[in-house]
C-alpha cells in the first residue's frame, strides 16, 4: 500500500471498529434490559428488548458488507487481513449473544404471567459480569489490550461458577416442590443463555488475541 | 483473473469445498455418536466425541488459513469473495454444532450413572433430522442447490416442534415425580441443544441463499 492507501485504509477500520463497538453498545444495553424484565416482570421492556435485535441484525449486514468491500479494494494482507477476518468473526458472537438477549427476554415474558417462586438475586449478578465481559471484550480489540483478556477470562470462571451452583440450587428446588418446576426449569436455561454469551465473549477474545499475536490459543 | 488464475482460484474452491464437507462428516458423525452413547449410557463413546472436537477445532482452522491464503494471494471479488467469506462463516457454525455435540456427549456420561427413568425414543428421532439438516445443507452450499434449503427449513419446524413436545412432556414428568427432576432436566438440555445445532444450519442455509444469490434472507 502507498501511503495514501495506507492512511485511508487505517481511516476505514477506525470506522469499522467504532461500528462494533456500537453494535457491542446494543447488545450491552439488551443484556441489560432482557435481565431487568425478567426481575420486574415487565412484559413491556421485555417485547423492547426484542424488537432491538433487529438493530443487532442490521449492523452485522452493514459491517460485514463494509469487510467485504475493504478487502475487495484495499486487498489487505498479513495483519491488516487478520483484523478485518477478526471483525468478521466478532460480529457473528455478538449477532448471537444479541439472540440469547432475546431469548432471555422471550422466557421473561412467560415467566410474567405469575410471581416468581422467589425473589432473583444471582442471575442479575450473573448477568452483570458478562455485560462488563463483552464491554472489555470490545475495548481489548479497540485498544489492542491483550492484557486485559486475561483479566476477562478469570471474569468467566466466574460466571461458569454461577452456572453450577445456580443449576444445582434450582434443580434443588425443583425436587423438593414440584409446583416451581415450570419457573425453576427456565430459569435454568436462563442461566445457561448468560453461560453461552460468557462463552461467545471468550471467543470474540480468542480472537482478539490471535489478531495481535498471529497465534490461536484457547484461552478457557 | 487472467484465465490460468481463474483455473487455479476454481481448483482451489474446490478444495476449500472438500474440507468444508469433511468438517461437515466430522460433526455429524459426532452427533450421531453423542446420541448413541446417551440412549446406550456408553461413556467410552461419549469420551471417543469428546475427542473428536480437536478434529473439528483443526478443521477450523486449516480451512480459515486456506481462506485468508486465498484472499490475500487471488483478491477474488463480488461472487468469489461472497463464496470465501461464505466459508469464512459457516465454519464458525459448524464448528460450533461440534460443540453442542460434545455438550450432548459430556451429558450423557452424567446420565449415565443410573438407568434412564424412561426409555429415549423421541430424542434420537430428533437427532436423526438435524443429522439430515446438516450433510442437505452443506450439499446445498457444495451443488448451489436454493431448492434443498426450502427442504431444509422444513425439517427445522420439526425440529422446533420436537423440542417444544418433549420439553413440556419432561416438565410434565418433573412435575409429577421429583425423584425424576435430574435426569428430565438434563435431557431437556439435550433437547435444547438439538435445536441450537438447527439453528446453526438454518444460519449456514441462509448463508449459503446469500451467496448463491447476494440477498439475505431469513429463512425461519
Amino acid at each position: 500500500m502507498d501511503q495514501h492507501t495506507r492512511a485511508s485504509f487505517d481511516e476505514q477500520l477506525r470506522e469499522l471498529q467504532q461500528e462494533l463497538l456500537r453494535m457491542g453498545g446494543v447488545v450491552e444495553q439488551m443484556l441489560f434490559m432482557c435481565v431487568k424484565a425478567l426481575v420486574e416482570r415487565d412484559v413491556a421492556l421485555a417485547d423492547e428488548t426484542i424488537n432491538m435485535d433487529d438493530i443487532v441484525d442490521g449492523y452485522n449486514l452493514d459491517i460485514e458488507t463494509h469487510c467485504l468491500r475493504l478487502l475487495a479494494l484495499q486487498q489487505p494482507m498479513a495483519r491488516d487481513l487478520r483484523t478485518i477476518a477478526a471483525v468478521l468473526k466478532i460480529i457473528t458472537d455478538v449477532e448471537r449473544m444479541g439472540d440469547y438477549a432475546v431469548d432471555i427476554a422471550k422466557t421473561a415474558k412467560i415467566l410474567a404471567e405469575k410471581p416468581l417462586f422467589k425473589p432473583l438475586v444471582d442471575i442479575p449478578r450473573m448477568a452483570e459480569i458478562v455485560q462488563r465481559m463483552l464491554r472489555e471484550s470490545l475495548q481489548a480489540f479497540v485498544n489492542h489490550d491483550t492484557a486485559l483478556l486475561e483479566q476477562i477470562v478469570t471474569e468467566d470462571d466466574a460466571v461458569d461458577n454461577y452456572n453450577r451452583a445456580l443449576t444445582d440450587e434450582l434443580v434443588g428446588y425443583m425436587e423438593k416442590n414440584p409446583s416451581v418446576v415450570y419457573q425453576a426449569m427456565r430459569l435454568i436455561l436462563i442461566v445457561r443463555y448468560l453461560e453461552r454469551i460468557a462463552d461467545h465473549i471468550t471467543n470474540v477474545c480468542e480472537r482478539v488475541y490471535y489478531m495481535e499475536t498471529g497465534t490461536l490459543k484457547e484461552l478457557h
